[in-house]
């Protein structure tokens, strides 16, 4: 099995990857849209992809390549705990440090300890925290340290000179295994189903409404996002998690409603949820309640 | 074909129920109980009582016994303009009238034309309007006057002091045809549905969320009114009056809701709305709607 | 101290008057309008109306004269449970009662029970429980029995045949005290404050928006009645008990709000609730909540 | 008067900043951070940093400067048209060019471009745009070719192969003028007010409880955006901009509710909006309309 996932090598989402199979064909690519093209024209199985992070918020990429083009499906989730390591060619001492290459993220998830321990280094973006520790090693980087995953140093011959770098101690990134569409995973009772719905109209009173049709069902999100729909300033849709299986009711309830009421609503798929925290629908909500609502309904109609 | 209805002869559920079916067997009954007991029964093929008055409000005693017992359904509804004749046995003068006596809520939409007009004159309550005429025709009556529809007067005999009393110009009484549960009445486009709903619980949150489920599917209320459970002061139930049929899916969907949300939801018929104008759909809420995003979502499940 | 009260005497108002102020001269009235108006005309200090009860709803006619004319202050409530007292002049026998005189509210309270104990005896509707008991004791009542309270049956001379009637258990009345406007009765923590709201407009909406000038502030109701404007059919206000007082902060805010959004909002008074039970603010929401919020936002001004 | 900005030179923001204030001395910053510290330093009076991109959306970097830390206040607004131009050394060649050197959200607003026009056509990302210029001046590029704002051609004596290049052909970024807090800017009837808050809890409930508060007040929102809060996944704070100045009424009635229910708000600033159109209070939401239930509620008390 091919899985394409966001490369280089030695990046967490390599380690994601492993978390979701660890025997797989992993197929490092350039870019979050060119892992997903593989997937999309069947060059690779699944694309593994950052979605979330804890402390940056979504990832922009992702959340624009999955809602436009081709449509794709996300099947499973991955959480991964996020610290990094200083690294530097054999020789270097924290002293000498003076500039830093690593990717925007990375680099902004430890700005307080930089500032705290090399407040004179500069940042220098690199596409990837790997492709920081591979320039370095390679011995032709204009940087003179990198901040990356710790399975990175060794894959690279690089020296550890801190490890756990973090300024958030919890940060984790989310990752997405995405392919194209295919049979549901079935719903396990925890879950999580991701959209990508536009509003009819932008005042407060279009997201409201908007989130009234996920209420008036009791399903929670998880995670609720803007992006702009890029036609002109100040028109947004919103990548969404809810709770919940598609092929439960009241989140049929829920993309019914969004469906009627919305522009454009795309479906991203329902998918386990990392955490297994197993979903409590609220009264009135679960199944059974859906089901005896529509024969009460449908004997009214038999008279 | 018999209809039973509130009587005595000469009132104004009498001249609803002409409108309804000029040909009918007319059965009076002594209350609106009573009426509806008949159709219960089956003695009567339809009962015609009071709901609703623009001035006076919900006739409570329709409401609740419609709301409770064997399940009737409303099928029709009739609006009739309400203005009242001062009569009196020929001889009297309004100089000397100094007691009138009819039905409470005749009294309330005249007040003020008594309070201007004959200002000493007391209120003597009789159980209907008709009731008041009758015993003043029989010569029984405590009172000198009374306050009735034109069609009592000459059915009694009695004499017309003043006509097109109302302190309102335009006062109606809505009356609604009931029966026992049959054939839905087939939807026109101009319908209303009525409805019995109690709540979860009796905070302003509950309310709310009850007329959510309303306003989240573009459904119109016309009438909404509450009625005490009577286990306790302050336990209510509403009475409502939607516009649609249930034959539409906004309204089915509106009714899952509120079975799945509320403790009781108790159907009470969907039938032609007495002015014929039709109800203009929201966006996003016409059966054609439901029926695309239902579609959708079936698609959705059959990857 | 002068008191005016729906009589006659003997009355459940009467009980009410007395729980309210055991020394006070009670003045009995004809209806609820003219003890209003005593009070409204400095005749009376007081006067004592029933304004709820557990089985039969909102009294319309003290809903009705206080939502209109010159304004008046409830200052005060009294709620008394209601149970009946069967009496007939001494020598009737339970086998002997065909007709029973009371007022429409109270036999619609024992409509059960005389059902079972009594099916053939009919209702005549009279003024009130007492005047029933009234006219029974001169002799020249038109009816067998009367159904009122238990004061009135020493009052006027008569026997019981059977006391504690009621369908429902736990019934009672509520009754207000109203007066002309005077100083606010001061804060308790258990407070009610009664409004008269109508509607910007008479869609769903717009009793959704009303309650949640409520919601946003954490105020519940205790009650909330649609009654006709009276202009035309379907037009509703909404009278309405909600939880607090109008020295409290919330409480004005919601009065600010339902100010500016309600061609009519009328104010008739906060006062001590008779159930005493302590309104626990949500949080948010108590007085020194607003006091910090518009400390706030008064110090963003001050840049 | 010296104003950081997010430089190098020859940036879209030198340009917005030029449009501010078009004599000031401009002190380019290698990063958001940075500019935003020589204000708050007091180094710089104000400074010039984009906070919105019509098609790559919020710029994480300013939202989360602006949210913590010593605080700053927004005192205005500059949008500025975006379309790129290809720049190369004199002498290469369009079928020459396979790295582009630039910022990643250049690169992705001419993503189809490329696709369409140099698809094997590989992104180096660089810092700003300004700095990929100035690095293929220098020579010292490891790209061939630049896409930058046309200030910049001239600037750093490039050929200019392309012009107006931009997928979207009105895209716009928004920057933000700011300083330490001072004086607000006074209202023009066409305003925004910025803010950041953070929901009391994480669920649906929560986002629409806040945005209820707004929309009670009739306070529309042009731009949402959530951050994650750090501590946690699926934590998220909201940075939103509303319409309107916190001089008037309404808005200040939203930060009081919005500061009752919320953990956390921060007051970013009140100032003109860059597109001049003045906001149209809803019914019942001018600063009269405020004044005018104040009056009332006040006069209730004075009884």
């Amino acid at each position: 099995m091919r899985i394409a996932y966001l490369g280089p090598e030695g990046t967490f989402t390599e380690e994601a990857l492993r978390q979701y199979s660890p025997d797989a064909e992993a197929v490092a690519c350039v870019d979050v849209p060119t892992a997903l093209d593989l997937a999309r024209q069947g060059e690779a199985e699944f694309a593994v992809v950052p979605i979330e992070n804890s402390v940056e918020g979504g990832v922009n990429a992702t959340l624009d390549s999955l809602a436009h083009g081709t449509p794709l499906m996300i099947v499973g989730e991955v959480v991964v705990p996020i610290a990094f390591t200083l690294v530097v060619r054999p020789g270097t001492r924290l002293e000498d440090v003076r500039t830093v290459g690593t990717h925007p993220h990375a680099w902004a998830q430890c700005r307080r300890w930089m500032r705290d321990n090399l407040p004179a280094a500069l940042h220098v973006p690199v596409p990837s925290t790997a492709a920081g520790a591979a320039a370095l090693a390679s011995g032709e980087a204009e940087f003179d340290a990198g901040l990356c995953s710790r399975i990175a140093v060794d894959r690279y011959g690089l020296e550890a000179l801190v490890d756990g770098i973090a300024d958030t101690w919890n940060a984790v990134t989310r990752f997405v295994v995405v392919s194209t569409p295919r049979r549901l995973p079935r719903p396990t009772g925890a879950d999580k189903t991701t959209l990508m719905v536009h509003l009819a109209h932008n005042e407060a009173g279009g997201l409201l409404a908007m989130l009234q049709e996920f209420a008036v069902r009791g399903v929670n999100l998880s995670r609720i996002e803007s992006r702009p729909i890029g036609d002109t300033l100040g028109r947004y849709g919103f990548s969404i998690d809810a709770e919940g299986h598609v092929a439960e009711e009241r989140m049929q309830d829920v993309l019914m409603g969004l469906h009627r009421a919305c522009p454009l609503v795309r479906f991203m798929g329902s998918y386990p949820s990392a955490d297994g925290v197993r979903t409590r629908p609220a009264p009135g909500t679960s199944d059974a309640d859906f089901i005896a609502a529509r024969t009460w309904v449908r004997s009214l109609l038999q008279n």
